[in-house]
């Protein structure tokens, strides 16, 4: 049967970006691989057509679909819209919608775009670490919270987090799948020094790691792995946290290499049913110049290959053809280098398609 | 009157690198300024001596002093002993005795020390940014916490995040009070855009800014402060932030420097009576040895200087102490490089006292 997926540009760069995934995606459809594409607007580009930013349209077309593959939501043109109509508000809307706990934002670092960092190129060329960051549960969405005048007449701001022990084990099992895909190390990240609820995260996870004795697991306060993430950086291949030190973790990692249009990134249910799209956003600013890079979007292509199909072949095949393009030199202007080729987004993806 | 300093040289290199840090204080003390020092035990030392890491005889002289001037505690010989008994419990318990709720944590990067960083020499070389830590609040110490099993008999860990007026409102002074003494600007950390109770936080340090026209004040969400931090740090001044986040950012700041050795803290009450250490621990490993970092000691002590005692002049005067004995290339075995002098911990302490 094919792969459905369902192409969601979204606005600013994002039409430009997708173009070229769907190239690098016809490549492999062409060999052989049955893959289908559906489009559906999303964000800023779907309140104009429908009113809203995830309307009844897209959201048939996203239940219906295996994975769904999205460019970038947003722009100066819609800040002025009432807040649920908002383009970010798809965003969060889809994800609510296909029920997306998992989410996985890899921080990889080619080491020919090593200069691009702000630490030293020893300590991060060939970065290549896996966050699995916990999507729907903790202290953002804990309840009770909010603001509050107390008993005492004091008022105070608070908020609840938590997390069950089902929460825990499906994303546990989420990221011991990938570190079995990968180089089979885990850290866990948590608090359980000071937190009952990171305590009781372990104890989960340590008990989700019997079933995958193959997986080596460790486990790390918060505040050290903020640290060694930048002391040495490559001793980690994958992490698993709740959502607030994900969120925190997450993007500290990213800025490691330096490049955020290199970053891909995937949010997974429990299906496997998955949405894939670039970590970065839809630089208004360059849309529409055929200026943008795409290769982080074909990179969350190759990741939704690798995570929703399991088909690491077609995954790979993808990233070894980002390499070669790399190693020869050729670089959108967000990573140009003197000595290096700047081509423009539809010349990288010539130049990919023509590596696969 | 006689400004009266508690000394607690503790546990490991403790005793050696507080020795220094004292030689550079009698230099302050002979050139006229008015100062008793009272040396008293803690940690390991005085679970020795007294049987308890925090004893009453301890207790007495801290709670009398302005402030306390600390080495570290804890070695592997105690790590058998009962929680309540360890050395790190007395730390926890001076804190809490003492009321110290705000924690002073500096990243300081001096510019002949940048090679220690894993950052591009030109991102940190000059580094210098002071994390103002709440530290009694926060989803730390929170009520309700714990791990329970729900009505639907499911298992849960939590714990609730939390921050009242008067909380955020001193944290808040003692930010803007030490951005006047400092650059001017200060960075507030939150996630206002999620977390009601930084949100709440945000609401009460904007009210406070008001009594500081002065500041520059500008605020950040968590995760892009992570980020920041490693795109471009010198662009911190001072920043504050609540506890779990403080925890985070000044762990991560730090090891900016690459020099933990280098590296002062400090923890003030209301009434700026203030507990100053280095951020580094006991290093058991080397202790007896006279192979210590006593810089990080010494320039706790010129903390102690400007923020309990309000003594610009006499905490620059050992900064600069410290600066000219790097740039002459003095180095103890931990910032040892080729083609700078290796020194003892005493031999450092005598540079320093030299050029004081
Ligand atoms: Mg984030
Ligand atoms: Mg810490």
């Amino acid at each position: 049967m094919a792969l459905n997926i369902a192409v969601l540009p979204g606005d600013g760069i994002g039409p430009e970006i997708v173009a070229q995934a769907l190239r690098v995606l016809e490549v492999l459809k062409k060999d052989g691989l049955d893959m289908t594409f559906t489009e559906a607007p999303l964000g800023g580009q779907a309140y104009d057509q429908y009113g809203h930013p995830y309307p009844e349209f897209t959201q048939k077309i996203c239940r219906a679909a295996d994975a769904v593959l999205l460019g970038a939501v947003g722009g100066p043109q819609y800040d002025t819209l009432d807040r649920p109509l908002r383009p970010e508000r798809g965003l969060l809307a889809i994800r609510k919608d296909l029920g997306l706990f998992a989410n996985l934002r890899p921080a990889v670092l080619f080491p020919e775009l090593a200069n691009a960092s702000t630490l030293k190129p020893e300590v991060v060329a060939g970065l290549d670490i896996m966050i699995v960051r916990e999507l729907t549960g903790d202290v953002y969405f804990g309840q009770p919270r909010g603001i509050r005048t107390n008993e005492e007449g004091v008022r105070e701001g608070f908020n609840t987090m938590i997390y069950s022990e089902p929460e825990v084990r499906r994303i546990a099992h989420v990221a011991f799948e990938i570190a079995m895909k990968r180089g089979k190390k885990l850290c866990s990240v948590d608090k359980a020094n000071v937190l009952e609820t990171t305590e009781f995260w372990k104890e989960i996870v340590i008990d989700v790691a019997k079933e995958y004795p193959e997986v080596e697991l460790s486990h790390m306060y918060v505040d050290n792995a903020a640290m060694q993430l930048i002391r040495n950086p490559k001793q980690f291949d994958v992490m698993v946290t709740g959502n607030i030190f994900g969120d925190i973790l997450s993007d500290e990692a990213s800025m490691l290499t330096g490049s955020i249009g290199m970053l891909a990134s995937a949010s997974l249910n429990e299906s496997k049913q998955g949405l894939y799209e670039p970590s970065h956003g839809s630089a208004p600013d360059i849309a529409g110049k055929n200026l943008a890079n795409p290769i982080a979007t074909i990179l969350s292509a190759a990741m939704m290959l690798r995570y929703s199909f399991d088909n690491e072949a077609a995954a790979t095949r993808i990233e070894n053809a980002v390499k070669k393009v790399l190693a020869a030199g050729y670089r959108t202007g967000d990573i140009y280098e003197e000595g290096t080729k700047r081509v423009s987004c539809s010349e990288m993806g010539d130049q990919i398609v023509a590596a696969m």
